[in-house]
């Protein structure tokens, strides 16, 4: 890896914890965000420092992105790690338009900014819910790929539009496939919801669904190292994994797990769905073979995870 | 199947052959196209009849065609044949936003038009060129799909728009994935394209790529019996076929048949590459079990489905 890194998505919750990981490594950083779900904040660590370079702007816009990165101070871009996307898959679901502009066309932007500036390689976030709702162990090359959200298809479309880039432009990408993560700066997810309603609440936590909805969770630190070892080791055109460790849990566990930190003896009501909203895939399971051929394991198990990050909340 | 049906792309190649399929079945028809591609003269024999409407217009241009197609004088829409769509792969290599344009935000607009207006069935026509190149034989659930064209990308990204919208107002879609469809009023291919040389310099006909390419083509009225057949006999929410003979043709064969045709004693010259574009597959087989299991297969072989459109060309 040589040159600096553009990061997309930069302020958001794992783009940002990326961007510490590279500062940390000795990398130069390029972070863009529009700051619609991203915050300032989750950067304080960055911009305190001289290798990071922060814009505040919208990956769509290319020719002002454009101009900005070429002959920048830190040198020609090495590499893209594109996580820019609208995480919010229920906000999406009410507006078809997000997903579309938030999620897939910041990937063709990012594209076209690559081929105008002959940045060789990119680092894409995908994720599970471009297998829709098989119900098959899922491996890298399982199909028919029918998302069940405009999330997910939004994200497969990426995939596509990355994988005719590599035949172009794009010497090499790497596609990780994430499960649930889970960590510090989330903006959605059953943890944070459900922090969140207990704030307004704490005598009672509404869950969305049944409680039963079973997946497996990832702290942001393992996928951060699942990512940058795959980056190091593998070298293909297109390199694709899942990402995820062996075990899930349960929304249940997440939901006793916030009320005993946050609001101990708060009621729990359960809904009767087997999913939370339109799009939810209730439970997956991935084969991570080829991720962990590469030697990599998460220390912790998915209920590790969310007592991990419960616990960082907390502090 | 009841109500009128709506079909993008509606003067183009197979799109105007479907039209005129719809009116021999007596049903309706209200046909859109931007005439880019498509030519108003392929839907000479539609707009004589009282039972089809043409629209000179703009898939993308959501509104206009929703104010149109709302209270039309045929009724509601009962079903949509989305078969918009960028054909000339080369130009869209050759320009990103063409692929993006033409080829999926017409499918996320025919979305949403079928929303706004309650339509509740699609048929989409998709492609062989979602696969990429994989070296293996296709079935509808082979996967990695990784499209090695802007083209197949873009045609990935809308099956998965409109998996996702079979779970929010699409009760059923058909995705038909079609090999190389030959027939008179076509635009591009092969013979098209050899033909158009020919009428240039009759002396000589340039080959792109060594002339080993070898995939199966299909007759445009073959293809619509499939479709027909498809769209009646299954009934899932996703209903995804392959749709293909079992035999192909090298591209050497159709130089050698149209030269023959147009122009006896041309020079057929050669290239070396392996393929005759970017994005270009060199040969695919698929595997069609699930169209056949319905009763369908094509009468002509990929050879004989060549000559025939040959020899409708010449007359």
């Amino acid at each position: 890896m040589t040159g600096a890194v553009y990061v997309t998505g930069a302020a958001g919750f794992i783009g940002s914890h990326l961007v510490d990981r590279l500062l940390e490594q000795g990398r130069s950083v390029i972070g863009m965000d529009n700051l619609k779900l991203g915050r300032r904040s989750n950067l304080e660590k960055a911009l305190a420092g001289p290798r990071f370079d922060f814009i505040e702007g919208d990956v769509n816009d290319v020719a002002a992105a454009t101009e900005r990165l070429r002959r920048h101070r830190f040198g020609p871009i090495g590499e893209v790690w594109h996580l820019a996307a609208n995480s919010d898959i229920q906000a999406g679901a009410a507006d078809p338009e997000i997903d579309l502009r938030d999620t897939f066309l910041t990937t063709h932007s990012t594209l076209r900014l690559m081929e105008a500036l002959s940045i060789p390689a990119l680092v894409f976030a995908s994720t599970s819910a471009i297998y829709g709702e098989l119900d098959v162990p899922l491996r890298e090359d399982t199909g028919p790929l029918f998302p069940a959200s405009r999330y997910g298809a939004m994200k497969l479309a990426s995939e596509a539009a990355i994988a005719a880039a590599t035949q172009m432009f794009v010497e090499r990408a790497w596609i990780f496939r994430f499960p649930n993560v889970i960590g510090p700066r989330a903006t959605h997810g059953a943890i944070f919801d459900f922090m969140a309603k207990l704030r307004k609440d704490p005598s009672r936590l509404e869950v969305l669904g049944d409680g039963k909805q079973d997946k497996p969770y990832l702290h942001v630190q393992e996928l951060l190292d699942a990512m940058f070892l795959a980056r190091e080791k593998s070298g293909g055109a297109i390199n694709c994994f899942n990402v995820s460790g062996d075990s899930s849990t349960t929304v249940r566990y997440i939901a006793e797990r916030v009320v005993a930190s946050a609001a101990p003896g708060a009621r729990i009501l359960y809904g009767t769905a087997d999913r939370g909203w339109i799009g939810d895939v209730p439970r997956f399971r991935y084969v991570t073979d080829k991720i962990r051929a590469l030697g990599w394991r998460p220390k912790l198990s998915s209920n590790e995870a969310v007592d991990r990050t419960i616990g960082e909340l907390a502090r």
